[in-house]
């Protein structure tokens, strides 16, 4: 190992904490400190000196430009895993492959989306919105006279709250982070402040709650405290840029950042104001979370700090020792993530990891750690804060806490939702990954 | 129209310049001074406080969950429009639907392209990236070696010099937002600093420019200033979290945020390390700038402050007089956009649009501006300044330094790239609006 110090202020490559991990400011930007140590790019000699040969498609003419680019066909795994693939008449989830994904936006294609009567087709000009109940003043709109609002836009991430529900499991499933974590993803979401469209209508001071609903077969219904309403709810109307996708509520989705995924009523058709919240089939029974002894909280609406490891992960391998970045995301209900801790060694000791600027409110913040394996065993965790000072438990105290299920589980009948505890991948010493309780 | 200011701090609905511009701060967040004046929604009266209809899709399971989402059916024109549908042997524009759009973020399926020899159909696993010349070790990177070295995200817009060229025609074309500025899209690029790369290779010390070359069968060359690589220069391998599209540059491509399209050489294969710029076919014939007298910029790297109103723009209109929300995009290559200014009379007065946060450097940023419209002819305008006091400049000045093309043009045959000047929307009293000069 050559190393170089051509700039007094770049940490070294020495390890920060056990197994490997390196200062985070190591290796980024200007000035750094490896010339040649990294090892990953192979050295070329001799008649390499003009290596390249070419292939096929350098030497014809590629394929014609379509209307809407998709995925290259090299990448097929880069596609949402669906529970429901054949359209059954049940439920049906479709989990973001982050695994493969880099950065902080979810692609629309890939954003997961859960439908419990199927994806419907809504024509947006028969759709209307309705705002009635407690106020002055009963108001509908249209898609049109709704796009004529001021609109706000925040990149903000929407978690189901059954999302991670296998960690629930006694014995670590053998599945991606996409199985595990999938029901989570980060988009730019524009839409008007409901705080506008109520503030027109005129609500009733008596009028506590504001039950939420969905034109889809499935008419869900949730009950929201005004207060949410008031503070950074928003009918939105666009996803990352373009109309939102039929899965995820096209024409038009309750957004509430932070809060639990089915809180935001897609294909959103009636917002009545109420004094009492409506206690509702699905907000009573499948929303309900049950606890360990048998009592339930009625309502938890918020989405907890939480984090997990993408790279590497299980369904990766390492190719040998070497340099290699550790990084996963990092994301709370609250506000903006604080800091996240990374461990190699699992939990035994902890170095901070960079966080991918500009880190936005209740959004995806993408974490990393420059690391180096020595080709042992390790055990990979992540532990993220958020601004509050909110972090996640670790997963004695969890358990202790919300319960377990017996293993083997099925991954639709977890009795607990809001996982928000450690996830720890095993890295053996041929590189293997496998998913472990440490 | 009644006005009911609840809270004294805000904005009042008082036109605060010519043809009813309105404070950026009125109607946006809490405290909204609006009450029923804005009278967008349709109020409900007697029989209508119950006013749902249950819709076809309210009362049907809806459709199967697709791997990857794609857009409802109604929405046909979210596509890109395209300059060679038949993939004929020529070059392909694949131009960003920005009059449909909001946000910030554009989709990576409406990403714009433009590939001089088709699409190639890469295989990343034979992919190769060479760094040699003037290095003290040549290297090779295969897009797994390259995956392990840090990376780094930036929100980044990525322009072709050619962008907004039918604005040089001396008479305005009755074209869309898309025909004339859809070739510039704004994503999450993430990649490995290419400082990082050049520290490891190790680069002489007189190699002050870098030859970039790509992998299909263009073999596009282009000289960019070692400075460049050594700011803020990327080797791109996701774009909105997933893998690059295949007119992007699939597996890999260099991203140069704030510089011209074609620089950000796509299917990057070879960095050569050299002395001189390679005046290169491209470079030295189509990416060279003919100014008015015959003279020609040799390099002109950079994207200069612009912006345009999207919302509302040529291809929608007005559904009588009332409230709308004027909004654009501005984004500079040199930074952050620091203010746009939106005129509602052509010009003659100015106000200040509120910026949609956060403001990244060398991004898109929303702009928008409430606006009441009386019915009566507009001609709508922006203008923006960025952090280092560039401005649009208007565009007589324009004109009158870069010169414009008789009309009829042709729309791939201008003499000129990088306009940055003003693009107006002119609106009639039936709300039919026109591309204009003002």
């Amino acid at each position: 190992m050559s190393k170089t110090k051509r700039r007094g202020r770049v940490p070294s490559l020495d390890p920060v904490a056990g197994d490997g991990l390196i200062n985070r400011r190591a290796l980024l930007g200007h000035g750094i400190a490896i010339a040649g140590s990294m090892g990953a790019g192979a050295a070329l000699t001799g008649a390499a000196a003009e290596p390249l040969t070419d292939q096929p498609w350098s030497l014809a003419f590629g394929s014609v430009t379509p209307p809407v680019q998709t995925a290259s066909r090299f990448e097929k795994d880069m596609a949402r895993t669906l529970s429901n693939p054949q359209g059954e008449f049940r439920n049906s989830h479709a989990r973001t492959p982050h695994h493969l994904l880099g950065g902080t936006v979810t692609p629309n294609g890939l954003h997961f989306s859960i439908n419990h009567c199927g994806v419907p087709d809504i024509d947006p000009a028969k759709h209307k919105l309705v705002i009635h109940g407690m106020v002055r003043q009963p108001l509908e709109f249209t898609l049109e006279t709704l796009s004529r609002y001021p609109l706000v836009t925040r990149m903000a991430f929407l978690e189901c709250a059954g999302n991670s529900a296998p960690m629930f499991s006694s014995e670590p499933m053998q599945v991606t982070a996409q199985a595990i974590h999938g029901l989570v993803s980060n988009s730019e979401w524009a839409g008007v402040p409901l705080s506008t469209l109520l503030e027109e209508a005129g609500i009733d001071g008596n009028a506590k709650w504001l039950i939420a609903e969905g034109a889809d077969a499935q008419f869900l219904d949730r009950s929201i405290p005004v207060k949410k309403a008031y503070d950074d709810a928003l009918v939105a109307i666009y996803q990352n840029g373009e109309r939102l996708m039929p899965g995820n509520g096209y024409p038009m989705r309750l957004f509430l950042p932070g809060y639990e995924g089915n809180m935001n009523v897609k294909f959103l058709r009636r917002l009545k104001l109420a004094e009492q919240p409506a206690m509702s089939f699905y907000e009573s029974k499948t929303y309900s979370m049950i606890l360990p002894g048998g009592k339930s909280w009625r309502f938890n609406f918020l989405q907890e700090v939480k984090s997990f490891i993408t790279h590497p992960s299980f369904g990766h391998s390492l190719k040998g020792p070497g340099f290699y970045e550790i990084s996963g995301i990092a994301y709370s209900g609250t506000g903006r993530i604080a800091k996240v801790l990374v461990s190699a060694d699992g939990g035994k000791s902890w170095a901070e990891a960079a966080l991918t600027a500009p880190v936005n409110s209740k959004s995806f913040t993408r974490f990393r750690m420059p690391w180096r394996w020595d080709g042992q065993p390790v055990t990979l965790q992540s532990r993220a804060w958020d601004e509050a000072g909110n972090f996640q438990p670790l997963r004695a105290e969890f358990v202790a806490a919300r319960g377990e299920t017996k293993t083997p589980p099925n991954p639709l009948g977890f009795p607990n939702q809001h996982y928000n505890s450690i996830t720890s991948w095993g890295i053996d010493n041929k590189g293997e990954i496998k998913h472990v309780y440490a």
